[in-house]
């Protein structure tokens, strides 16, 4: 390959754009197959474009003919001619001058994954044949026999199941749900005469999707899968429009799975790329629903998630066989993100107020992106995204983005002439504790309120609970385990007796945990003390004195102050503050005498 | 303004091309004066561009009139012009379709500013009337009174004194060290004709650099200017080479304070946009040097370490005014980042070597992208650029990265014909302590001893040393006013008896202390502890279980863990391995029974 190779892409709107913008910063020329003013040309002049229709093969041959590699954008291209051109090459000038000769160029991913693609029944019994999980399906006959075929299905997967446009469609479109026999002229009628497949219906409570990075030698042999991060898409109107990382409520064990599962597909494949498999997940179940060869909408997010190797990125690695020799995996650079798609509303400036409220955003935790594609607006048309990320949990990010994803649904309300469809965002829990302290009992509380008036007094966002190690133990590593993942970065915690809150608590984080001796009723604090502060070893417990609730605190917003430099000044202050009042005091007691300030003390 | 408007930009360089690739994503229209091939254009196809010289009056009147506003990417522009453009107008065919209109277009920053800044004199002249912290300097005559001039600035400043061209220079090229007499002559050939001042040379320790974003209503008021976080730049041969963040061993309030006078100094400018405010910081002092008024190599970093507002899309907020109304401001999303020039070696293929290993480069706590300006290679021409960033500090990343520095290093050596040039890397002064321990005598080291090998095994930077609280008072408060100003996280101290160490560092310092109590002669360490743990209301000292310095070691970690998830995901993991520890001893003690366990055990 040359050492400024030359990328042919067929096709150049949203994902050809993207693909462009991380082209250019890597010194990568990207040669695009579309319309004059497709979206990719609008980011990146070169004299090396092709105008023209990505499913027309002299053109196809004409990029092919300037290029050292083809890729696509999109799979519904013409796919005999890419095969011709892998295989038996296209005629350039001969290097010598007279006539011509053949020149072979590599196809990436393979003529064969976008030929397997483009048959979604097909591509899910190649799915099945290879033992990975998909819903049961059969092939619909055409013409007469249609009616009969369709019936079978019913009796086979029981109502509802799926009818499916096998080839030409995307986002879910051209997906019919039979409910009942008195469907089936609807669908038929509706279906039109494409070739039809049924399936089975999953009744799944998630959709997941994973892109994985494929990596192949010069001879065809799989070298590598990489998945990416798993991520949740939400669905609306056959569109994906919501992108959540992590999936929200899903245990750790599914989404390796879901890894798992999407790097087996991929690895099945042909071909260099990127690949979204798109999965169902039902129960504890994941079934293979789809797969794109390319860069997909489910991964839009990378580019701030991962942004050492997004997508696209990963895309342009993949096919020029760039990728580092050394074991390495995408790690996301935040602990959350969200995509929101922008489509086009009932109004060509509908999305206006959307994409104010995002160029607007500002939280100090969190977020928001404006990726604008250059495309006009025609409604339910993708025109952009807007990805949010943040330092904290999911769910708090999605609350600090809570306006744009109720601005999105009014939009899309508007568009869809309902107003049922704006839902009330399902993300009403407050804001992401820092500290988080708990108690044993609540008779504990009285010793903790000094230290709560100090976090209040520091202005630091808080939360305060009740989980007794030995009455509620379950409730308690829970409350941990929680916290563990969410924002908080410190946690108090207050017990007497036997006291084993703190030191549990610090066993289930991995977070600095502050523990409060509190005295009870016999021994003068000093059970709780010893029962604190002399863990064994492994597991610290940051102890303080007994019933000291204010140095908890403050070792707490010291601790903060580690990562949040406002803490660090608000301590300092605090500190000089302290220090002044001790110096004004002395200053009395030296001008006054100290019998009389002992006087006026009493 | 118009709805979707359009900036006209003078000049297509690298800081034009970045400008670009911001601003396509927002779907804001950049028109550029410069060649049709320059590297803003190559990734910006759109029909409103003028090519020609952004020096060219005429060239820059067709420009202004396609546009909505005027802005630059250099300082070395044709000014009048733009005062023209700004105040009277260009000449536009008139909306009624009969002869042309005036039309006027906002120029920012402001005319008056890059006419300031175009002469540097000038330039600090202004700023020392405005009470800013600038370096004395003195005009110096040209023709017959050069020589006499010259030597009266030496008379004034002492050696060495800078003489410096005061107009068309940047990157510090057109200055001169005079060391004394003999140099004048070679001085006053080298300078030549043009424009020159003297200056007190600073004997600075370290250039910072601050960007800063103003805004301003329509009327040329002030609205408020907002700074983004301090950098250290490198400069060699007079070109900015490296940008370290945060600045290495600089103490907060310094940089709070360059933060300040970067701010003074662009308060005193006029016009919307991006200033970089450049600093000597000499002893305790800030003295400003130069300020650029456009994007600057000083903030490339920006675009990963402040990925929701770069340089480049505050500059694009600024000139549109669509600041967010909310207090807002440049919060960094990593601890640390630098930045690498790529420039042009020896051979046209020198630097390539440096650009495979950016794309191969791994680490799973630092990350490095690559941005190439789409220019052909010269020497010592800046050609594109390297961001590294991490989840440490920087002197970890610096390490991280070294390899990348030192191809670098190894790349100019070639290029300027000198192995000398390859300094070994500054960094050697040892990476900053992320963790100070100390003791109050020698004899607390074994208890310490199995501490300091957790910090040495999960990889914690760590400096211990002997403070005693009672022999050495003073020595132990300047350590804990030293551990308290550099870049340290958290302090361990250890003592017995009447045990005052840790809690009196905890009074100096606003970090997080942790105390570990020694057992002495008598007592069984009870004394150790209560001295430690029972700490006044004010001032809290985190403490573990009687001589278990591990426990400290831990809690250090868990708490680097808050500012660094390195840290972080290095603890979970340490817990998941102890837990399967136990898990596994679980196991054999169940299979092969309690009583043969106890017998192996003995």
């Amino acid at each position: 390959m040359a050492k400024n190779p030359v990328i042919g892409l067929l096709g150049g709107g949203q994902l050809g754009r993207m693909l462009c913008q991380a082209a250019a910063p890597l010194g990568i020329t990207v040669a695009v197959l579309d319309a004059e003013d497709c979206p990719a040309k609008q980011i990146n002049q070169n004299s090396l474009h092709v105008t023209g229709s990505f499913k027309d093969p002299e053109k196809i041959k004409t990029l092919a003919s300037r290029c050292d590699v083809l890729t696509v954008e999109i799979e519904h291209v013409e796919c005999d001619v890419l095969e011709e051109i892998a295989t038996k090459g296209v005629e350039v000038p001969s290097p010598d001058g007279h006539g011509t000769v053949m020149k072979r160029v590599p196809v990436h991913p393979s003529y064969k994954t976008i030929r397997l693609i483009q048959d979604k029944f097909q591509q899910k019994e190649y799915f099945a044949k290879n033992g990975l999980p998909v819903a049961p399906q059969m092939a619909i006959e055409s013409g007469d026999a249609r009616s009969a075929s369709i019936e079978q299905a019913a009796k086979s997967f029981g109502f509802p199941f799926m009818l499916k446009g096998a080839k030409g469609s995307y986002d879910g479109r051209g997906n019919f749900k039979v409910r009942g026999p008195d469907d089936f002229e609807t669908a038929a009628a509706q279906m039109g005469d494409q070739p039809l497949y049924a399936e089975k219906f999953v009744p799944f409570q998630m959709e997941l999707a994973v892109m994985v990075m494929r990596t192949e030698d010069d001879d065809g042999n799989l070298k590598k899968v990489y998945p990416y991060p798993v991520v949740e898409t939400i669905h609306e109107d056959s569109i994906c429009t919501k992108v959540f990382f992590p999936p929200r409520n899903v245990a750790e064990g599914i989404t390796r799975r879901a890894q798992k599962v999407a790097c087996d597909v991929v690895s099945r494949l042909w071909g260099r790329g990127v690949f979204a498999v798109e999965m169902f997940l039902a129960g504890d179940e994941i079934i293979v629903n789809e797969v794109a060869p390319r860069p997909h909408n489910s991964g839009h997010l990378t580019i701030e998630l991962v942004p050492q190797r997004s997508q696209f990125r990963a895309q342009l690695d993949s096919i020029l066989d760039r990728v580092p020799s050394s074991e390495f995996s995408f790690i996301p650079q935040f602990p959350s993100a969200l995509m929101l798609n922008i489509l086009g509303g009932a109004e060509p400036q509908s999305h206006d107020r959307l994409v104010k409220l995002t160029t607007d955003f500002y939280h100090p935790h969190a977020n928001a992106t404006l990726q604008m594609y250059g495309k006009s607006s025609k409604p339910g048309r993708k025109i952009g995204h807007i990805t949010a990320w943040g330092q904290s949990a999911i769910e708090q990010l999605s609350e600090r983005t809570s306006h744009l994803i109720r601005c999105m649904d009014e939009i899309r309300a508007e568009r869809i002439g309902s107003t049922e469809a704006v839902r009330e965002s399902e993300l009403q829990s407050g804001p992401t504790p820092l500290v988080a302290v708990t108690m044993g009992s609540d008779s504990d509380l009285g010793t903790l309120s000094a230290g709560l008036k100090v976090l209040k007094d520091f202005d630091v966002p808080f939360v305060v609970r009740i989980t007794s190690a030995h009455r509620t133990p379950h409730h308690m590593m829970q409350f941990a385990a929680e916290m563990n993942k969410s924002g908080c970065k410190a946690i108090i915690a207050a017990a007497g007796g036997a006291a084993h809150l703190p030191g549990m608590v610090a066993s289930e984080v991995a977070l600095p945990v502050i523990g409060v001796p509190v005295r009870a009723s016999v021994l003068d604090g000093m059970d709780s003390l010893l029962s604190i502060v002399q863990m064994p070893r492994g597991i610290p417990c940051a102890t303080v004195g007994i019933g000291n609730s204010t140095n908890a605190a403050l070792l707490a917003i010291r601790i903060l102050g580690v990562a949040f430099p406002e803490y660090a000044d608000k301590m300092k202050a605090y500190q000089e503050k302290m220090k002044n009042e001790v110096l004004a005091k002395d200053e009395v007691m030296l001008s006054t005498g100290w019998e009389k300030y002992l006087n006026r003390q009493a």
